[in-house]
């Protein structure tokens, strides 16, 4: 990676860190120059827009999203395993790429660049959806819930760790993708 | 109810609705006036401040939390049943109090009022978490997950119902609940 990259991401970084903090629509270029400690012209040499910004930061969570939906899907064996690859996988994206996949989870679509990425989460949605489907179809998963209610509830649980989940608090990414899928697929009754 | 009561609902009926769509920072007492088609003097006849807006709109999602735990806490029975009590109450009073509970879990501790809404908060968290240490005590909740993260996963689910349940859809609170504690407590998947 040359310099000039290396420094695209971390403006990225920082910016994704300021969306967050204070909203997309509340944060200036003046705002991101300050906190990066460069000028304006020293930010619109590596993106041409605010607008920019947000599309690429986006992107960085849903690209990580549809490589792990494009891979489950290629999977062979039944949909449930496929389904908890899944899930396992966009905990892994969510925790190495948390700040980005917050941001996501957070649009609304208030401009062109949001509306496309809410698009591109139904997309994702409807893989997680058709994959729910099928594994009802092939009998694991039980049938007295809707399918997209069950995807719904299944992903709000995943998207659900962005609002307490700290890497540094000592659960590891795997650990917690055990927890996730041992609540999910085999509930928490030790008990009938 | 009198109709200084009745109005001052609808005061905060609007106002929650707008705080949401906005942001409570971004919205002023003009925006209000506006969305009410009132005077701004009248609504400080019902409410001294913008600040107490939002305490009582955020009183109104944590009362209807906290009157739900009481009522668990006081029941009589194993800590799963009182657990699962408490999932299907506050599912009831997200689905009967959406945009006060959506304000509620959107409050990052910006103001007094928002960090005395975040406190009350964590002693919710607290009950729910107590209980699951009970029950996993009681040898009722799989024991393969730390107490601590099977409540905030548990309530990271009911929470996640924020982003997608609306109450015109057809899914009635009983029936959520129904799928929330189907998958939590039991798994979603038939098979072993």
């Amino acid at each position: 990676m040359d310099s000039a990259n290396l420094t695209a991401r971390g403006v990225l970084a920082v910016a994704v860190r300021v969306f967050n903090e204070r909203g997309y629509e509340a944060t200036s270029m003046e705002d991101l120059s300050r906190k990066l400690g460069i000028t304006k012209s020293a930010i619109y040499y590596h993106v041409p827009s605010k607008d920019e910004l947000l599309r690429l930061a986006l992107d960085r969570a849903l690209d990580g999203l549809f490589a792990v939906a494009q891979e489950a899907r290629e999977r062979t064996g039944p949909a449930i395993d496929k389904l908890e690859f899944l899930v396992r996988g966009s905990i892994a994206v969510l925790v190495d790429r948390l700040p980005f996949v917050t941001l996501l989870l957070r649009v609304r679509g208030n401009t062109k660049v949001e509306r496309d990425a809410l698009t591109r989460r139904r997309e994702f949605d409807q893989v997680v959806a058709e994959l729910v489907k099928q594994a009802e179809a092939e009998g694991d998963v039980r049938p007295d819930i809707d399918p997209a209610v069950t995807a719904r509830l299944l992903f709000g649980t995943v998207n659900s760790l962005i609002e307490w989940y700290r890497p540094r608090g000592g659960l590891g990414s795997a650990e917690l993708a055990d927890a996730v899928c041992a609540m999910a697929f085999s509930g928490l009754r030790t008990t009938g």
